[in-house]
């Protein structure tokens, strides 16, 4: 199998040592070209910029995209499908904005689409998924799915920093971008969510999605949710019903007794429902060279050895129903206009009950200096007795 | 794709009724024979005693084993291989005998043998092991693998009760026999590490697995544990270094950050580390019906489209040497024989540091009032500081 690499940062590169590495396996990978920018140093033979030459090249089977980012990364996968070349990539932007455009040119073209480091790095979760969907019907899928944020949080609980400290922490660790917006305010998340929930439900990526991240979060805050039995993270969740679904990125409160509570630094845990499977929850590396690099490879060795993935179109439909995600809230700020805001307290927060995500999505943009919290439903059952007592004190001296 | 259930208990249930839910996908399985006792009702039109008459059916493409125990699964399984049906079984206990004979036998005859749901239920962990196998150099196992001993080690910790009472509770549930030792002595583990350990390292399983179980915890050990801030857990540990192979079935001590010590009721938790990939881990559902029937139909499925599993002969060297699991242990009872232990004591603990898990088993199987607690490696990093400082303070007062 030749192989092109796109692009030759962390995971390119990943890749090219990990292909190198399994040259004693049965199966005879070689990488045959690296496209890199006009400008890049030429440290391998392999390296190139002429990417016309690279998809003409007839001996060449598979083009791995990791380049990142929604162009020109769109228009590579394209031209390297119409060109009758499979394509795997780890290139969550594209994959959440173009999976049903690839879909149908890889189909018609008769190549492969694979896209499993795109979501969980090195975590198997995407084949998961589409395995568990093969012969149960998924309902819920929720995650922590970006490990930056999760160390953030996870660095202010251990070791009591504020968010700023914990940020130039991840960043020195080379965990954060220069500029971290992407993993702080969810869109790395949201991203993965859409990919996760297509593959699950088979419907278009391109579904409602509100989004915030723990851009607002304080060190106060994190030792209010500990007294609590609470501990926060930056998680994805979509649930569907029939044809309705719902989905949202948000800080998310969860109980100390869950495997999310336990998730250390900057790893991953992602969880999927299933009605004959139950619970099943995934836990590894996120990110990182090495681990995405073999969520490349694993996708490269099904081309290899016509292994077929989940036949999905992505068509079915979806209704956007917030009603499904209805949840509660600890707020705090400037709380007077928020949305199912009582004058209960739980700590230092106003308890905000059954909101649906658009909602407070858009109480959230419009009130920069506020915070608000969603419980998972765990947490929100831990919680509400307290809310109960504290409501009916306040009735009691009222 | 016709298929032949031998045995209609739980699990053989299980896999018929989410067949006949499959109907409706593009895959059509059906069952064509429920393979039971004499004495037992005809319940079902496809409910026959007469074995010869189902794998000499020359429409017959699968039979899914589900008795359980070593004979007679043993010889039908050889039978049915030998008349070119593919096999899938979820009976641990034969496949951690003769993994390697039915691999063989099945090679022989062009057909398949898979076994996923022997170990984990509904947890895609045999699959997932083979995969990550094929990429990467797996160093080390380790998981919570009897749902029975989990749920009665957390129903002492959560409900304060003694072994007996956890027990009792557990039967009452369905989730012990009436004859609980498989489960609560580590033979179901040790069955299901033989398993995942061949799969992991391509060795034949009769390599040797010392073990003992949790039929000697005490509530107060519980309690004692929980004021170190350490949770017990029944659980299976192997790893690998070249040719050198150790593994061990052993009541252990894990931290309270760890997944392990979060895993609730009759859940698993099964981990794996790689070279490449880091730690991966799953959770779900180790037993039940439905669970293990998505397992079972999974391999089936497989079987149906032609996916082939990872090659493995199990022939690979497995030079035992238990200097790779060497550990430190927590023990009490009648301790003066036992090895490596000190006058330190952990708690109400004597502190036994350095032994062989084989050499541990043989004191452990000579001294049924005691018990010894194998620690994890973060559990003995988490206690040797306290138990550096008792061993000072002794010798500073002798």
């Amino acid at each position: 199998m030749q192989i092109a690499i796109l692009g030759y940062g962390t995971v390119g590169g990943g890749v090219g040592r990990l292909v190198a590495q399994q040259q004693h396996q049965v199966q005879q990978l070689q990488v045959t070209h690296i496209f890199v920018r006009p400008t890049h140093p030429r440290t391998q033979p392999e390296m190139s910029d002429d990417f016309e030459a690279i998809i003409n090249d007839s001996h060449l089977d598979v083009v791995v995209e990791t380049l990142g980012g929604v162009e020109p990364a769109h228009q590579y996968i394209l031209a390297a499908l119409r060109h009758g070349k499979h394509v795997v990539t780890a290139n969550k932007a594209v994959v959440a904005r173009y999976l049903q455009e690839f879909t149908q040119v890889a189909a018609a073209h008769h190549v492969h689409f694979y896209y499993e480091a795109s979501t969980g790095g090195g975590i198997p979760w995407l084949r998961n998924l589409e395995q568990a969907a093969r012969v149960d019907s998924l309902d819920r899928l929720a995650g922590i799915l970006n490990g930056t944020s999760n160390y953030i949080l996870d660095q202010m609980a251990s070791q009591g920093v504020e968010f700023e400290v914990a940020l130039r922490s991840a960043q020195q660790l080379g965990y954060a971008e220069a500029d971290p917006t992407a993993d702080v305010a969810g869109i790395d998340v949201q991203n993965k969510l859409r990919i996760s929930t297509a593959v699950a439900f088979n419907v278009d990526p391109q579904f409602a999605l509100p989004t915030w991240g723990i851009n607002g979060v304080r060190q106060s805050d994190i030792r209010d949710l500990q007294r609590l039995g609470l501990t926060l993270k930056l998680m994805g969740t979509s649930v569907r019903h029939g044809d309705h679904v719902a989905a949202v990125v948000a800080p998310t409160v969860v109980v100390n007794d869950s495997l999310f509570a336990h998730t250390p630094g900057n790893f991953n845990l992602v969880a999927l429902h299933g009605e004959s499977v139950g619970d099943l929850q995934f836990y590894g590396q996120g990110a990182g060279a090495a681990p995405t690099a073999t969520a490349i490879v694993q996708d490269v060795l099904d081309i290899a050895h016509g292994v077929p993935h989940l036949h999905r179109d992505f068509a079915q439909p979806a209704i956007s129903d917030d009603d499904l995600l209805t949840g509660d809230y600890l707020v705090r700020g400037a709380v007077g206009a928020c949305p199912g805001v009582t004058d209960s307290m739980v700590g230092s927060y106003y308890w905000a009950a059954d909101v649906h995500p658009a909602v407070m999505a858009r109480w959230v943009a419009s009130h920069p200096d506020s915070l608000a919290l969603r419980l998972s439903p765990a947490a929100s059952a831990q919680v509400r007795p307290t809310v109960a007592q504290l409501a009916q004190g306040r009735r009691a001296f009222a």
